[in-house]
């Protein structure tokens, strides 16, 4: 991988060129433009925004259920209902430590100790009924709606890689720091107007804060929960643990396919002017074609190396190229947006094996779909978005992962060592869901084995 | 529960009263309300209005999915096939009904026999090819279409209760006559312009219009069907039947969660002004946070009352979060909305066990999440809309109750003693798949037992 | 049906006639209409016209999953994953040959060899980054978008109809050249303005573009195929392969349900005025019932010609009514709606069993639903469409289907001859998740047989 970085960064340098220079060259008149975004009239500019707020939203809650089916598809069947409950609990934890402590920590400048508990104990002095007006752009509840999802999107990554050994009620402890502390803080150097933005990190939808950030704290709990049991024999080699419901984890990743175009559409923040909305457009339409470039990648790539098509690595391609292409969904112009994604699928095909020569165990590949995928769509960036530097997107990168794995490794360390974090080896062979629930997801099926 | 609910009621009241006293300590100066609300144009509030029921119709049209796979997955394997059949027809037959009979009785203020003749045999005299007019804020199909949707929610919600040994015809006979007259003629006495609303009863999206209504046709379904056989023991124990599919009952709860941002949102019936956007927004937010914490509060108590998480509590307790907020989502804080929700969460832990007691046999546990949190939801109201008085709340719960009740029990009796709505003991035993369609939902898999 | 399709025609072209002269009597002002019309603002209904193909685009892509439910619940449970993996890999590769040749041979108006290279490696002469300007009424980037989605659920007909014996790769180069080559050229004779538009042919969403044009692709690719080994017996019966999981077809079914509201609705092309977004209103009105029309008559029939509800026939019959309608979701009454989805219901009960005389193995139905129903939507469009006629309309259909059926039975016999296309006797049997990928989908379950 590391020869082929350079020369990518290259060719995609160069695939922008012409497309700013066309731009440059086409009769562009700001003058016009501007006319034409004012002429919206403020009120119906700030419901265009609410409702691309509202809208993405939904589609970024509905990410939450993606997570849920993919993982329920790519655990073993004894294993299924503690990954649904993990998957259910944590979206509900997350909504309700994001509206305690994480809005507040994301947004410092807006912070007092008062202001804090009285939106806490009321949510009236920031969206009172029938008192809307025109000094946001957008509603403030709609943007808390919108955030909250983030929040929760970065709890979903977790889930899958600890997957068949964590216990339940430790991981939602974690999860409980994570989108109450952990997300909002460095979320908030980035989103609320911190020192990452400042400097001038870039990361539009999140690459980094998200789904690196995800990454990172599930990197951090693999290591110090260790490998499924019987997953790496003592003879070096490794043993398949091939997923109960591959129908499921299909579905899972349409739905996250879906939900992306919320996850990075909206991200746009504004849809109000028609500049806005055609950034809107010009956002899914690259989101889906680096998506697309991604599982034909995978798929060929399998193919080539394998010998035979892995439909888990076609699921992770697209999701990789997704997540590629997150972090600048909107300069990049098509042919970029496929490399970027493509480059996304590849990745993960040499991820995959890479971690289990680690013998880092992650279940469903989040890591290497959301954190490696992740960081390279943030470093990117800066090919074809002339605002933005290698260096400042590096720095933005280590910062937030070192913050985020240092912080995970610390609190996952201290539930280990104070109440536990690993199901015993017997639970691990009856399976999580009789030894922690006592509830089996398939029970009129006859299991093999 | 009889004790917690005054005290909750006065800790309610305390907890709004800071929110309106902050409401009104706000600059808010009506007249720049109203005139930001005039200057996006009849035209454009027209479109917001309209598309805002036909994004919200879709979501409620997408909960019959939700409920669909709740239902196959809370079922055991053998009626699995049933159970999908009865959802997918019961949603086209109120689709049908809601049309022929429904919407004319829903809104009688409209009606006359020539326009319920013309309405029928031609939609044309409501919304004509392309002469859309301003006299009404939004398109009346849109209207239509997505009250449509509510009128097949009620009637889904019955299919989950009596699943497992309701024949496939009386129920389907049955929910011609809930969507094409009971459902319409109650919803009608508060969404019509009728009595409850003259009165004064406030239910926003349906606590009790939708979600009671269709708890009290399932209990008087369930009262007349009596239990599965061998549910209650004759030892006085009751007979676990575990659901088939957990993923599919928690892809379909996440379905539902997800459905109910367009139930409740878009029964805000408007978002052409930024008040009414905000309040969407608002309305988007309280949803979620209610849900949330029924989800956590389920989670919570299981673990503590059982020694053990249940999911399937946990889900039920997400959805009884929602029913609960949905009578006012749009008046409470935050906060209020965590109790109102977290209160549904812990009705449906209580709730169950109480029906098993009762010996009242609901599969899915529809009458707690869908009546008992709507009674709740319903009566809480006054303690955050200071428009509306716990006596006036009961008096519609007490009347929409009995009206549903009375005439669903002499429905279900009628075809109890004409063509008989119970599958036999024979039937039951192999299975209403085999007995009823001859088609297995899973015939290439071994089934236990 | 032959005897049936004349009357329905009277039938409905009398039924029409009323709604035309209510429509008459109707006191429209065509000035009002337009002044409002140009009341929005060209900017606001740019933004408005631009979200519909966004949401519509989305609503579509989720199609691609509904298919991908409903094959995999149809098909055998040892032939899932192959099935998953050619619906995933089908529409990136559709997202990447829409964009590379699709897209420019569609709108042949557009094209010329320095636009097309420009447009293939930088997409930015079409949209560029904050250039949007009025000249189209909606951002390009968004009718790519959702052209884009058309696009691949014309290839995600065929998947299902060539199932359990067709083999990857095939498959998959099929796929590029259907969604590269022979959809962009049909489709662009009616919607990239060619001869068949200018004949005065009528198709508003592609009940023959899409849905009967991917029939016969499908048909096509069955007879050079062959039906499944053991299919039709020699004693000239029938062996039964009943799909391995009705819950994912009927979820399947309900993804595509709910995505045809976006198929059908953002045809429309704009939502910028009153009179559009009403007209979507109608849209999503008589799209909804003419599923439901269609989903009771396959109910009704499979009971009265079988004596036992068949679901797969219900899930087939919903299917049917909404291919049914595309052709003409608008100018309908809800009436002839529910006439028009009915009779494509009752078509799928009468396609079904002719296509297994003629020994052509449809593993899903997709050639009764998609090419029976397509053509029987598109014939009747001038019963409600006065600016239509039944010659073009037969023309139209005739045209299509002989260039996609000679072309693709082309494609697929070089395909036969060159690389093979059928699954070996032995692979069909193990079943093609093994033989293919190496990979079953459900492995912790125990298979029956």
């Amino acid at each position: 991988m590391k020869q082929m970085i350079p020369g990518l960064v290259a060719a995609l340098t160069l695939l922008a060129l012409p497309a700013a220079a066309q731009e440059a060259a086409l009769p562009v008149d700001p003058e016009t433009t501007t006319a034409a975004a004012s002429a919206v009239g403020a009120e119906t500019a700030y419901i265009f925004d609410t409702l691309l707020f509202l809208i993405g939203g939904i589609l970024v809650f509905w990410m939450a259920a993606g997570f849920a089916m993919l993982e329920a598809g790519l655990v073993r069947s004894k294993n299924v209902t503690v990954q649904l409950t993990k998957n259910i609990a944590l979206f509900a934890i997350a909504g309700l430590m994001y509206w305690i402590m994480g809005y507040n920590l994301m947004y410092p400048a807006d912070w007092s100790i008062n202001l804090w508990l009285g939106e806490i104990f009321s949510f009236a002095t920031l969206d009172p009924v029938g008192s809307a007006d025109l000094e946001n752009s957008y509603s403030v509840g709609s943007d808390f709606f919108f955030q909250l999802m983030f929040c929760a999107t970065t709890a979903s990554i977790v889930s899958g890689t600890l997957a068949e050994r964590v216990k339940l009620w430790p991981f939602l402890l974690f999860t409980f720091v994570l989108t109450g502390f952990i997300y909002p803080i460095e979320a908030s150097w980035q989103w609320g107007g911190g020192w990452l933005s400042e400097m001038g990190f870039s990361d539009f939808a999140g690459s980094t804060l998200v789904h690196a950030a995800g990454g990172f704290a599930a990197l951090a709990g693999a290591i110090v929960l260790g490998p499924r049991l019987g997953k790496y024999r003592n003879d070096g080699r490794m043993q398949p643990m091939p997923g109960s419901n591959l129908a499921l984890a299909t579905l899972g990743t349409f739905i996250l396919w879906m939900g992306w175009f919320g996850f990075n559409g909206a991200s746009q923040l504004a849809m109000g002017t028609i500049d806005d909305v055609a950034d809107v457009s010009r956002i899914f339409v690259n989101t889906n074609m680096a998506a697309s470039a991604g599982a034909v990648v995978a798929l060929i790539l399998s193919q080539v190396m394998y010998s035979k098509v892995d439909l888990t690595m076609v699921l992770n391609g697209a999701l990789a190229g997704l997540v590629s292409i997150t972090a600048e969904p909107l300069t990049p112009s098509i042919f970029a947006s496929v490399l970027i994604g493509g480059v996304g699928g590849a990745i993960v095909i040499f991820a995959v094996p890479l971690l289990d020569r680690l013998k880092i165990d992650d279940v469903v590949g989040a890591i290497p779909v959301h954190l490696a995928a992740g960081i390279w769509g943030t470093l990117i960036v800066p090919a074809t978005n002339p605002d933005t530097s290698y260096v400042n997107q590096l720095i933005g990168i280590v910062a937030i992962g070192a913050f985020v794995f240092v912080l995970s490794f610390i609190v996952w360390s201290i539930l280990k060592a104070t109440m536990g974090i690993r199901a015993s080896d017997e639970a691990q062979i009856s399976g999580l869901d009789i030894s922690e629930l006592g509830m089996e997801a398939y029970p009129d099926f006859v299991q093999a084995k």
